[in-house]
């Protein structure tokens, strides 16, 4: 089968810089389209049902979950979260690449669901600078951010599942890096035919 | 173990214009070098000791094959033609990367022995216009442009142990895409030493 989008799953620890990078990707890229995840949490306000999140009832995500309708689906607290496979492979399907922002359990469960789908982390310059960018944007208390280094430390252990990482020294740099990445992986066998030359 | 350079492994039909892109990556980018060949044939006119091809008798040849110091190597008619292993891993460990022009076979012979290095298939945008381009090229005659297309549709059934295809429609976007290959590939996990991290 020649596929045509391609699947880019992002990931890394919180203060890398991901939302950053896929942030100008998106804007830059008409060809680039963002998945929308499922949840049961509450909208907070101002978040649009179909554009923050597709909000859903409890029983409805356990009857999509029965149904193997999610690429990756995690329970945070009482909450579902989840990514709705329909919708990615129907944008894949129009040749659309599409990005998935999620945790790196997310990501290895859709890699293991759609194995051609292409897993980039994105990693701070060192502990330190992630440490200095954590305590700089002010949003998480000291001990949060012990946590948060102690988290990602145990997240490199799973680094070589990872098809790619991306040192986030400047965001033009590494969003670069990820366009190469795309580029290159649209030159894998699996999106072209042959057809003619057989 | 961490890698430093990298290895590219440019194959492609005769025509495809794999010769000209490896020329232009060559030119423009300080840190690729090129892996010349030993052979056993006689030198031909002009050509250098160490610059067209390291020359070497049947048996210094057959004494390093002995010792698997090839990376790959072919025997055509009488003559061996082969990679020197020693020479492309020390340019590798200097952290250069280096570019391969080789046939499928040897390609696949040095994917076995370095699992990491890329293999990079240059393919004419058709058969059509690979004959078209065979033709005013004017070296080859009918019956051999006849026979090398024969052997391009040959060829194209292995291209799913390829990493990647380019298809040669232009050559500055052709070596755009090998770039962004090697962009890319420098993001794999075993180009990075986490050791601080962990």
């Amino acid at each position: 089968m020649v596929l045509k989008g391609l699947l880019l799953v992002v990931s890394g620890p919180s203060g890398a810089g991901k939302g950053t990078v896929c942030r100008e990707l998106l804007e830059n890229n008409q060809d680039i389209y963002l998945s929308v995840s499922a949840t049961t949490r509450q909208p907070r306000a101002g978040e649009k049902h179909g554009v923050n999140y597709w909000f859903k009832s409890k029983e409805e995500f356990e009857h999509l979950l029965a149904e193997d309708q999610f690429l990756e689906h995690a329970k945070v607290y009482d909450n579902y979260y989840g990514t709705p496979r329909n919708e990615v492979e129907k944008a894949l399907d129009m040749g659309q690449n599409v990005i998935l922002e999620i945790d790196i359990q997310g990501a290895l469960q859709v890699k293991e669901k759609m194995p051609q789908s292409v897993l980039v982390f994105i990693v701070p310059p060192s502990l330190h600078e992630l440490k200095t960018r954590l305590i700089n944007r002010g949003t998480d208390s000291v001990a949060e951010i012990e946590k948060r280094l102690k988290c990602v430390a145990e997240e490199i252990k799973h680094i070589s599942k990872y098809g790619y990482i991306v040192i986030n020294n400047t965001v033009t740099e590494a969003v670069e890096k990820v366009k190469a990445i795309l580029t290159a992986e649209k030159c894998r066998p699996y999106y072209y035919d042959f057809g003619e030359y057989v």
